[in-house]
């Protein structure tokens, strides 16, 4: 499927916003679809949404639209979530605990199969029944049983020290919510950095226009 | 400073960007700053850069660079931070708690005045010093002293019942958390979505498409 090989981030994010929106309709019991109705919902036109899914294959019938379940299938596969990826949360403040207790990994088939911290009152228990391990056991473990997504919610002044650790230990990606600013380098991790301070001062500043 | 009216979003992003940045040095000690150092800590060009503060004023000098704390004073000012802006937080789950009690917003000048939840074991208690009330509370709370920002922090499918509530309450702008895809509306409020499902998949993609 080497057709899957460069696509942009703009297409993977409308691809995830297709996703979600399948969701929906799933919810819905919804089972079909036009790229009509899906443009008007999504605020992107139908000939993008065409020309979006046309990459990956040949979905729809002309008159009858997407099949919902068919269609999400696909999109889960182009996002990788049939991968079998594995994931370590790193930082077990309210960030890393949020995610550990409320973001479901496990249903987009990321399988979370353990946490790290330097807190020694948390290293050595279970939390939602995962092993805290300390940070310095890392690069042992992961030599023995890697694990392919970092999921970086320590403090930003902790980043510094841990990147290297994630490097060397080979991970695939690194999932950033450090206000640290980390750079992809070649055959290093792959990189999202997830900013919440630039999102909402994008909110802010738009505000701001608005109201001058 | 009709200048600022059309920042586009990108710009935005960049502002928040060297905002951060300038912070990291501050924390460092250090007051002066060029546009070449930035543009090799935030992987930008130099040129891009100085084009970008330009818009907003004239900053530094040549030769000796920017003040640090001068350019992330008038930064802040661009960025909305100066504006008094209150906010609430809607949903108090995982996600909505762990914003109140970790997120800096007192730092960056926003001022949470209020939570809203639908749990009656929440309503009319304080979380973090501040008051919980029921959302049905909202309109007549919002008449009386309107907030700034919502921070839509509940289930997607209460995002539905909820964002008419506050257009009518006239917020001016929305943190989205949910799933759910909010779009502006003319005369509506500023909308800025957040969706950790999109960035996590935007990461695994990459990594799908690396492993091909």
């Amino acid at each position: 499927m080497n057709e899957e090989k460069y696509i942009s981030k703009s297409v993977i994010r409308r691809m995830s916003l297709y996703y979600r929106y399948l969701d929906t309709l799933l919810e819905k019991q919804i089972y079909s679809v036009t790229s009509e109705t899906m443009a008007s919902q999504t605020k992107l036109t139908a000939s993008q949404i065409r020309q979006d899914l046309s990459t990956f294959g040949r979905f729809g019938r002309v008159g009858s639209g997407y099949d919902v379940k068919e269609l999400q299938d696909r999109l889960a596969d182009i996002l990788g979530m049939n991968q079998g990826y594995t994931a370590a949360v790193i930082g077990l403040g309210h960030l890393g605990s949020m995610l550990v207790y409320s973001f479901p990994f496990e249903k987009y088939g990321i399988r979370v199969t353990e946490l790290y911290d330097i807190d020694p009152k948390l290293v050595g228990t279970k939390i939602a029944d995962l092993p805290v391990y300390s940070i310095e056991e890392l690069p042992r473990q992961w030599n023995e049983c890697p694990v392919d997504i970092a999921v970086l919610a320590c403090p930003k002044s902790a980043a510094a020290d841990i990147v290297p650790l994630l490097t060397d230990a080979k991970v695939k990606g690194i999932w950033n919510f450090t206000n640290a600013n980390l750079h992809e380098k070649d055959g290093g991790p792959t990189v999202e950095n997830i900013h919440l301070f630039d999102s909402l001062f994008t909110l802010c500043c738009q505000m701001n226009c608005r109201d001058l």
